[in-house]
């Protein structure tokens, strides 16, 4: 048997990428339950699904539920669920699967680990879409599921998957905060930040096409002390920014001594 | 009068890049001078240069010449040049103009905003060229020669360009150290970087057709103290990886305050 019927929980950046991607994929997707109205209807006009505001109408003959909601609402959801499903997921990159547990007939998750932004588009066919499941059955339906809207699927566990989470907050959200840095140095100096897009592209071009350690260049790795320390100088009004680049510096030292070795 | 005849003092990966833009581009390359003569001799090869290994080789007809080497190298070179020459441009982030004064009859600098790999082909023509010079001539020589390889040409003043390379150092060398804590942290549960790869495009994609600001997401932003403190958790063993976690969630929560102001 394969998943058709899908309801989703949460209408916000994940379940909109999802729901959207199935709904092309020729999926049906017969509800988005949201408790803010307006993203419910919004998602539910776009996939041609119904939608509601209340978890007690998850009983729309979908054969599984997924739950894209923020990790931190998650229990606060399954406290409020009106009765065991046939089948739930999560989207959750750092919940365990035993969170669902006793909520469902069929736990797992189905994790799309990919950074989504509202009004803007993603080629969910590259995404790679993590499946976990509590047994075997569930485990083949959705990979069959996933498969319908990524060519990038793949079963990981919970404590892999929450070390894969890790690795991305890394490699995602402290890499754009750090590009955030920059827009701030350029800024001061009246520099437009489109300065730097093609180093940003090359980099990010490099680290995948070579590998971070083959690809890693600059000052730190050189160990070339004066630029370093007037780098240092003139983050002196910035101690928080200077604390990053010390910081920074120092791993990459570091992790070029390891590679030596 | 336009630059024709180029010299390079240096035969590392920047020269590397610029010369043989600069030679496809139908420009002369009349010598590469390099302390080590087997990249010097294969990137006159490359160009159909002469080379040589000593600096009292300066007299090749160059109109102008380009030292590209390590920042704490340029000092060196300049008092071991045997006279002074007609036209000299260094091609450093962090290292004033003024450092050429009396070296040359016209001084200059030639920096190429990008990251630069032996072996790794890069389009040139994207590349933003920071433009410097000590007179209005030079100037209108080095953006005419720095024109002939790139469409992204630009004035920038010392001062400008020590912050732009600072900036820089976030954008490229940071940013790529983090993948690199990304993959040691896949690699430590069996995952394959490659699981990132479509994330790290995104990123870099996100931010440079959004803006770092608006493209941020992750626990940190949502304060999601649970994830927080369990991503600690996972880095127990590794404090200094546990370190950059505290310091750059701490960031993106700050930078998203003053945002909402």
């Amino acid at each position: 048997m394969s998943l058709k019927k899908i309801g989703f929980i949460g209408a916000g950046n994940v379940a909109w990428h999802l729901a959207v991607s199935m709904h092309k994929a020729g999926l049906d997707i017969v509800r988005i339950v949201s408790r803010s109205a307006s993203p419910a209807k919004r998602l539910a006009k776009e996939t041609g699904a119904a939608y509601s505001t209340s978890l007690r109408s998850l009983d729309a003959g979908a054969e599984v539920w997924i739950m894209a909601v923020p990790d931190d609402a998650i229990t606060g959801v399954l406290e409020h669920l009106p009765s065991r499903l046939p089948a739930l997921v999560h989207t959750s990159g750092s919940t365990a699967i035993a969170v669902l547990d006793g909520y469902a007939e069929r736990t797992g998750v189905f994790y799309p680990l990919q950074t989504f932004s509202a009004q803007r588009p993603v080629s969910m066919q590259e995404v790679p879409l993590c499946i976990e499941a509590g047994d075997v059955t569930l485990r083949e339906d959705l990979e069959k599921l996933a498969r319908r809207i990524s060519d990038n699927v793949r079963y990981i566990d919970s404590k892999q998957r929450r070390q894969l989470h890790l690795a991305a907050v890394f490699a995602c959200n402290f890499t754009n905060a750090l590009y955030g840095v920059a827009e701030q140095l350029l800024s001061g100096e009246g520099l437009p930040f489109e300065l730097l897009h093609p180093l940003i592209a090359e980099t990010a071009r490099k680290a995948t096409e070579m590998s971070p350690f083959e690809a890693q260049t600059g000052p730190a790795l050189r160990n070339d002390r004066k630029t370093l320390e007037s780098h240092l100088a003139l983050l002196r009004n910035h101690p928080q920014q200077a604390e990053i680049y010390a910081l920074m510096s120092r791993l990459i030292q570091e992790m070029n001594t390891k590679k030596k070795k």
